[in-house]
This record gives C-alpha cells, sequence and structure tokens, in this order.
C-alpha cells in the first residue's frame, strides 16, 4: 500500500494533467498562442499531418493560415476527457481531438484525430513533451497512437 | 505545502465541480428541469444567445419549444471535460458544449458553444453562480468566454 | 466526516472509474477487443440496440462487420466524462458515446446514444458489469437511461 503522500500526489498529478488537456481547446479557439506554448517543455513538440511544431513555433499555431480561417468561420477544437497512465515523473494520455468548424448551419467536424501526449514532471508542474496527432481517416497510423 | 486536509479539499472540490458539469447533458437531454435548477444557486443566472434565464425560470429550460423539439427529434447535450481554477470558495470552468440533434441520419451539431461556468461553494456543495454560452459563429464575444 | 482513508478511497475510486470510461474509445477505435474485454467482469454484459453481448463476446465487438466498416473508413469512438456515483463497492455512471465516422469529408456522428455503466470493486480494480447504450432518436427508452 502506498503512503498517504503518494496516494495524494498521484491523484494530484492526474488532475493536473486532465486539467492541462482540458485548457488547450479553449486556448485554441481563443487564438491564445502563448498559453499553449506554456503548455509544453522547452524542448516539447507537437505533430500533426506531416508537420511538426518545435516549442519556439507552438505560440504560431493560431496564426497559421489554416487556424484563422476555423476562428473566422467558428471554431470548437474539441478534445475528450483522456485515459491517463502515469509512470514517476513521465505520463502519457490518450483521447480524441475533434474540430468542429461553421461554415455554414450546422457545425461540421473537419478533423477527427487520435492523440497521443508524452508528458513530463517540471518544476513547474507538469508539461507536454510531445504530442502527436493523426487524423482517423481508416489508416493504421492513426490507431497506433491508441494501442495500448 | 498545503496540508493534507487542504490537499484531499482541493481534489474533491475539483472531483464534485467536473461531476456536476458532467451531470447537465443527461438531465438535460432526459428533460429533467428539476435537476438542472438544483445544479444553481438560489441566485443563478444562465444567459445564451439573447437569453438570461434566473433561477426560478432554469426548470423550465426543458419546457422551452427550442427544447421540447430537440428531444422530440432525438438530442444530446454534449459536454467536455471542463478547465477549472478554484479560489477557495469560487471557482470557474470553462468548456465546449454541444448540441447533437437527429433530423435524419446523421445526428447533427446544431449548437456549438463556449461555456464558463461561475461556482460558490455553499453548505450543500458547490453551484452554479452563473453559467454564460455563447455560439462560435466566429464571433469575439464567445472567444471571450475562454479568455484565461 | 469521513476518515482520510476513507476520502482517498472515494478520490481514487472516481478517478479510476473516469479513467476507465475513457479508456473505451481509443480501443475500440484501434480494434483491441481483448482490452475492451477485460473492462468488464466475467458475468458483464454490453447492450447496444437490439444487442446484448455477453462476456466471452465482448472482445469480438471489433470484428463484427459494422465496427470492421467504422475501421475502414475511420472512426472515433467519442465518449464524453461521465457523472458518476459511488456506493460502496457498486457505482453507476452516465454519458454519452457518439460514434464518428468518414464516409467522406467531413466526419460525421452515425451514433449518438445515452449511456448508463454499471460498475463493481472486484480484487483487480472496478470493472464494468452491464453497460446499456441506447440510440437517443426521441424514444424515451434511450431517455431513461439518464434518469436520475
Amino acid at each position: 500500500m502506498n503512503s498517504i503522500e503518494e496516494r495524494l500526489r498521484a491523484l494530484e498529478d492526474r488532475a493536473e494533467i486532465v486539467d492541462l488537456i482540458a485548457s488547450y481547446g479553449p486556448y485554441a479557439d481563443s487564438g491564445n498562442g502563448a498559453a499553449i506554448e506554456a503548455l509544453w517543455t522547452p524542448e516539447g513538440t507537437y505533430s500533426f499531418d506531416t508537420t511538426t511544431l518545435q516549442h519556439a513555433e507552438l505560440a504560431g499555431l493560431v496564426d497559421l493560415g489554416t487556424h484563422r480561417d476555423y476562428m473566422e468561420a467558428g471554431c470548437a477544437h474539441v478534445l475528450t476527457a483522456p485515459s491517463v497512465r502515469i509512470d514517476g515523473d513521465t505520463a502519457v494520455a490518450t483521447n480524441h481531438s475533434l474540430v468542429f468548424v461553421r461554415r455554414a448551419e450546422p457545425w461540421t467536424a473537419e478533423r477527427v484525430s487520435s492523440n497521443r501526449w508524452f508528458l513530463v514532471r517540471t518544476g513547474g508542474g507538469w508539461r507536454v513533451s510531445k504530442r502527436e496527432n493523426r487524423l482517423l481517416t481508416g489508416n493504421e497510423s492513426a490507431r497506433e497512437l491508441f494501442a495500448t
């Protein structure tokens, strides 16, 4: 049996990671690049489609043409509650992300992706060291992010 | 470092708030106006579009024409897991809400909104003092609910 | 007031149940029948539409024609964060599940359901004893799963 301290810390770790991931969507939809960048470690990366953004590029994510277009049309970056496995000072979380865009009524899901988040404990709390996002278009590589 | 009591309470507060928000969708979809009303404080309000409902009007939310229409067609009030900040006896949570309606196959997202929930600790647990819901149609006011 | 041990256990129970439910979607989308089966008790059942799967049939869920078809087209089994009530060694959770499928761009929600999960504490952790899933097509039986 773990100590009270260990059990509290495990619960706090989980709560912090779940909240970090829940904050991504509102940050993306409100164009808050600085807040997105702050979720990652200085060495952190974010890969989607054929793109990999380095930490210094993360704040600019919301200024990409596709993102600006989403925001002007009206968008919702919807992330599902993740399943999280914590192992000491690292963690892995899996969840879905969906981007709903309002080209017209009703909104439609223009992106539906699998996600695998790699997280590390830092002096300032948990941060993302790597996030991989792959469109669920029937390909094996997107399903691999959900492999156990 | 906070005491064990403080840490437990912080975790319990968070769990209670997350669960409260998770309960809204099932209550809305099952037409349970009394249960919705009980989530708010007696002074609580719920604003969406150009409407602001006072506490006494919350139970009637499920009897509005639009809501009855949703339920007859088949609907899902989908709320994402919120990001929550607790400060003593008050808290603020942000998340998305989406209303899927089955006019025909498949279901479509007729409403996609940003939400900001203001919560207070009461003698009977956490309650909503104010919820603001704005359609993500590309306007700045909806994005403001997600501002940090 | 409950003891520290009781409060920790209540939080751990909740975290475990929420994570179990969050793991279902990634398992389904990656065709991991063995992992799905392991979420249920040996006597557990999963009912949807007019089908009830027994435990021995759960792993085969991902081999059903409809499921294979979803995976080939590209699919996301999206589950919302549940509302959970724990009572000793049993629990009940309610949430939505949505199956997004990519027949063409964009993805559409081919299934949108209410869910009621019955869970039990076992020697190996929490498991599902029964899950009921009903399409939200405007019928009363689907809404009943969300009744308090």
